[in-house]
């Protein structure tokens, strides 16, 4: 409880350009502009449901790479230990948001980005210092960015495991930067150490090649055979979550929503669900924390969960929607 | 018929502030400006429904009052009697519009406004001259604002009924400004007096103490048993909304509608029925006018009711979606 | 396959001038600029489907007409057909768009404009060059603008028969140009010729007095025995569209939508039918590519169905919603 | 001083539509929109430095046509007399902003509006009763629209002399409706008859061919002699204007200004020199009072003067630039 | 150089609300949001350029006054002193932006803001805690707000001194607020205690009666008469500055400009000569950044000097306008 | 005469990123999209000045390379020859518009885009055929972007010059890109093939070390006697143009401009000489030409010179403002 932060959070943040209004490419003459990347995503989310949370990158020193720090530091998130170069890019994504039965396209032009070319002499000593923090979050998309990345992914693992961290890890399969055959490579020793495992349904089935054959519960304990570390939460979008702690599976109904911003809702799970966990180690009471998170993030345009935690709490004690209250 | 004005009003009107997009309170950089307070919602309903209408404020004289004024005059209010003062403040509101499960939030910044300090000698004696008018309409937000605003709400309805004017009351309790005890205290002498009330069913059930266990109709009668002048008009949101006068109950449902703009639903029912009912005296069909404006107002941004009269009618004769004519 | 343009396109293109954010004309201050009309809609999806397409026209040589040119070219449209005048003016057309139970409210400014007046001779010999084309698409909205109008739809489908090309024809009623009696005395000898007719149901009832106790296939039935020649295509909807090519009627749903634009829905339709049908001679597939695009188009904004080939063609192949590929 | 009006006028007023931020057309996807007139931009001028105006004109009545009148009520213009029509259309006019050495561009679709085929009956005989008004005011564009529209200003020039007004008239030559001869034949007898001639030196040149050999004491006596019964006012933009009433010459330099909107300087002009005059019969200080406002006008956006009258005072007796009190 | 803190600020910032583009407050439809407030636009710039700083303020814990802490935060100023309450409002003002000759306007929405109850007891005494600051600056707005605002600075400043700090001062009178008489009442015997005083011209022509008569020479040794343990600081706009120690004049030429955001002009300057004046305690040195700094934010929209360090030194290097390097 | 395009050019365009109105980064949301790119600006103003023109790249085959195709082909510039790639990336620029004292500033992010990658197979050999074109323009930006770009950019002047093209190279030495030292060993062997030589006057003074003592005339003739094949035209920005052909030195002043969109000016002044070399073969014409055109520019917000044939042959003919003409 005397930790200097509760989580500690490392990854790849990125600008995102969005037509306005639903137009296609074709029409728009601007972009807005946010700010995604799914660990940062979920330390917005933490640090604006009541925890100290610190956010690690290496980032070009320029107008781009400050508009993502300037954005976190405004929501809470410290970045006191971010990696600043002169060198290499800002990572970009382009996002036409479609509606039925037009689907959103992307556009990642990530390549060559700061993160890819961090080395682990980059990483202060001091970060894992006693008392720093008590968990470390990371992602399947880091180590999928460059060999670098995945080094210093492994690094970090190893150096928060021996301070004596928690250690968390989302799947987050990305195929347009790696196949399922280099995922499982680089990512199963690293998932091997974690205390935490999300993944979504979809990235279960296709990296552990687990066909619609096999039940939602099959593929959740088939995660659990291959980890046994870890409890393990499968998220699967409308259809709720489920978590498995090697005795008892949990079931989590999601919340109802009308759709603003879908991309993000994975990351405000995992928030959700952690700052729960950390403050009451309680399962059941984590995934509807994580699954009223994820319900208000699809309600918020952007990627960042701006949540307010009245407002989470709230949705968990009335499972219903919100008046106006005039 | 040969009045100068059908209907007076009298109350508070604000400028609300409200960031754009269904953006949160931290991601926008500006705010669309509207014109909102109950009283001349329905002052400009019943103004496009044909209906001669006066509003009665007092506003402070400078850009924003009169931003004010000037919208209310565009869409065919009078505001010749309004009390212009170089004194207070112009009242505001600030909307962050929420969509499911995120419910919307209202910042109120109304105290110390000019309408808080008006006294009886503002109002002109001229204003009840015989044939000014014949129907006055006022809320219970107005006599929530101060006691002096609740003192010339009680003026007004006084001196409006010794001029043979009807009057309508719309209970519009507000829990932001006053605890129902308060409300009663001040309100029930006023709606005694009334010809006509309006109330949602759950201010209804709140000031009046009449819990889950009774049904809709036994608040219909409650009312009425107590406000036994008064025809009592109990309005249910998406179920309608039915009217008693002590013989006959009425019942509404409302029209369909994908709403847009939520604000203002109550004051365009209220306009439709008194623009339906003083031309007509007819209560199942004041309350179908009242119902189908509600329904349009739903289909428009912003609180005020700018329908049509000629869609209004065509709703009610088709009960159906309009279609594009080409 | 040799022929320099697929399909040869005639008719008027205005600017479409609409309020932003589904507001009412009380309360824009603005208008987002977009083009439309009927047959450059189809133009333009027929371009982006693959097809060679030139569109004609006459159109005023100021900054409004060469709006129009310089958007359909930068979709992939031919407009060096195109009638360059001094005179007149160019069509426009202001929609405020409507939610339920508000609808869509069309003005319509297109008298006088420079199509009004164009003449036989305005059209070069040289379009009908041998080679030149293969198909000549027009629709019931230019006979009904001028007698000049009509004169050149008459003549320019004379002429195409005798190039040898393939006609179609969409009936596309409009009631606020001319009655049910002008349209057919103008309209019948003109479909007489064609080898496919598109009609949307509500338009082959009104025109051709078919009342609500025809069933769809009778009205289908209906218009093949009027226009033996044709290959005849109904439309109705979110109903689907019908084929009835003597043989046999064939059937296709609609698919699923969240409608954005609705206009130009229908040209979408003909786009897709006319591209597919160019390439297999396929009925029932080109009713599904129609309805295909058709639906694409309703989740885009404006008039024009910029649509992606690889989008219609996957919706075809998989019947659902399109998923962000990350 | 008993009058109902102050000044009555009669023109075409127009919606104006312009790409936002200097943009030219090639760059615009939307159009702001303004409303602009001459004739009605000296009516809000007017309304706004206090006198009550009431302007005319014959309008469609569709929402094009209300926009117009709806902004013109807010600014306290009577709109009472409009002439209300369901045919014909609004006259538009489309505007690209220049800055050197892009001049400006203007696209005139006025052609076929109401106001040309206005009619004599269409004006209420009461509009002439006595104590109805004291002064008339119209230009030279109105009866350059129509033969019919010059035949109702004559009409009306000529019952407001008998109603014993004063008229005023601002020649306002527009090149792009007639030429010089066509001008001259129809405004000489109109300008024979009235109080007060205004005319841009431009203007005056070109219409009574006086070139640049004359000065501008030159033009100003020549028209004074074409006009014995009028007080002469010659604008001349940044050079200020000058009075000449047969006695004296009264010269007034323009104030300093940054241009922010250059249209409806010359109409903000007569709407100063009008209230002044109106109240003061004092030449020397109309004529200030019209460089004061015109010189306002031109910092603010569109056409309109929408000018505070105590801020014109204030200019008029500090002769310099307004500054921030906080 | 080992304190927490550069410097502390004291006073109350708002939000301001802006019509975009210009336009008068008749024609805006929406208000661009701006965070400004002298004290922390001084903080804000401070943080820019280098040094540690602390803003402390009373601010009503809503969306409204988290949007000034958070905006504040992003730019480097810590605001975990701010006192946060339940009560109050936040101030606010409005800005219309003129061009000449139209005068800006402000309309300020200030009364009952939460810094107008502040007390003593609300600032925590670890403040002036040994090492955790050595300079604090506070400005004449704050005490003019009310008395409990004014006893407070007078608080702060007494305490500041016994700590060891440095106390700077801008007189920035505020005719709005209070007379002169009562300005120099309460602001006396608070510049008597400080080490640096900023006034400009005119505020000290105002506050102590020294007309036009006397010289800008002569203001500033009056100033210097009356407080002789201060170092005096005269800004004169774009007539530069000049400061007085006792010994000596400095003169400082403005840098030219292209204003886009006047406001903040002077804070800036403050913000520029204290950055300087703490690094290098060179009075004519500190001037030069100070007329940078505020050259810099006169191009800068908004009231806050967003100013780049590097550009700044740039700037006092060249003594001319930047280059795009390409 | 009977060639299929007059010029084609060859060089990389990128997609520029603006905050809106004059923003800092730290204050936008959004970006504003332009279209930029050295040869393809003065693609597009040889294209609307009347020249038939192709624009050879290479580009990623996306929705953001779209973009800059389509962008061209609506100005009128042929893009049916450049090469598409499903590799690499668009390359992208960000510029903040500053305003004195606060330069513009620029981030490129261009590196690795697909016409880095570009090699001399892709070229297609029907290029050069003849007919095809009779000139060629490239500029020093694209040999400085990757070895191999400066490999096909040799390539091409080659192939232009054997199929007896006239060959123009504008020097736009870009220190982003290279150092004099690397831009000269490259760029020299090219330059000394050339029958036309731009060069900014600054560029010229850095690439071959002409110091400010050297006059504009002795710059002039030290570029003459290095490529004493090539007429040398020397810009100057405000200062007009100079060009030498070995007999006579040429003088242009500039035009008079208000500047809004400074990027660009020398590709417009560069499309507007050979546009009218071109067609006269008259250098004192072609320089004033270059020079209005460039004037024109600067008032055109963006990179692209979207100037009118006939407004650029009015400002040479007037020599001055052009007027709003009504």
């Amino acid at each position: 409880m005397n930790n200097k932060f509760d989580v500690v959070t490392f990854g790849e943040t990125m600008l995102r350009f969005t037509p306005p209004g639903l137009q296609r490419w074709e029409q728009t003459h601007s972009f807005e502009i946010h700010v995604g990347g799914s660990e940062s995503n979920t330390a917005v989310g933490l640090a604006r449901l009541g925890c100290r949370v610190s956010w690690i990158s290496r980032l070009t020193d320029n107008a781009l790479g400050r508009m993502i720090a300037r954005t976190l530091i405004q929501h809470g998130v410290d970045t006191s230990s971010v990696i600043w170069t002169e060198e290499d890019r800002v990572g970009l994504y382009f996002l036409e948001e479609g509606r039925t039965p037009r689907g959103s396209q992307i556009i990642y032009d990530r390549r060559h980005s700061a993160l890819t070319k961090i080395q682990r002499s980059d990483i202060n000593e001091s970060l894992f210092a006693p008392g720093n923090s008590r968990w470390f979050h990371c992602t399947g998309i880091t180590p999928a960015l460059s060999s670098a990345a995945a080094d210093v992914t492994t690094y970090m693992l190893d150096r928060a495991k021996h301070a004596g961290w928690k250690l968390s890890f989302d799947i987050n399969y990305r195929r347009k930067l790696w196949t399922p055959q280099q995922a499982l490579a680089v990512c199963q020793p690293l998932i091997a150490q974690v205390d935490l495992l999300f993944s979504p349904l979809r990235d279960a089935r296709e990296l552990f090649s687990l066909g619609a054959h096999e039940s939602v519960d099959q593929v959740l304990r088939a995660l659990k055979d291959r980890f046994p570390n870890a409890t393990v939460i499968l998220t699967c979008g409308p259809d709720g979550a489920l978590a498995f702690n090697g005795q008892r599976i949990y079931e989590q109904p999601a919340f109802v929503t009308e759709p603003i911003g879908r991309l993000g809702g994975g990351d405000a799970f995992t928030a959700g669900y952690l700052a729960s966990y950390i403050r009451n180690d309680d399962i059941a009471l984590a995934l509807r924390y994580g699954a009223a998170t994820a319900a208000m993030k699809y309600s918020i345009p952007g990627d960042l969960p701006l949540v307010d935690r009245y407002a989470v709490e709230a949705l968990i004690a009335l499972g219903e929607t919100q008046q106006i209250n005039r």
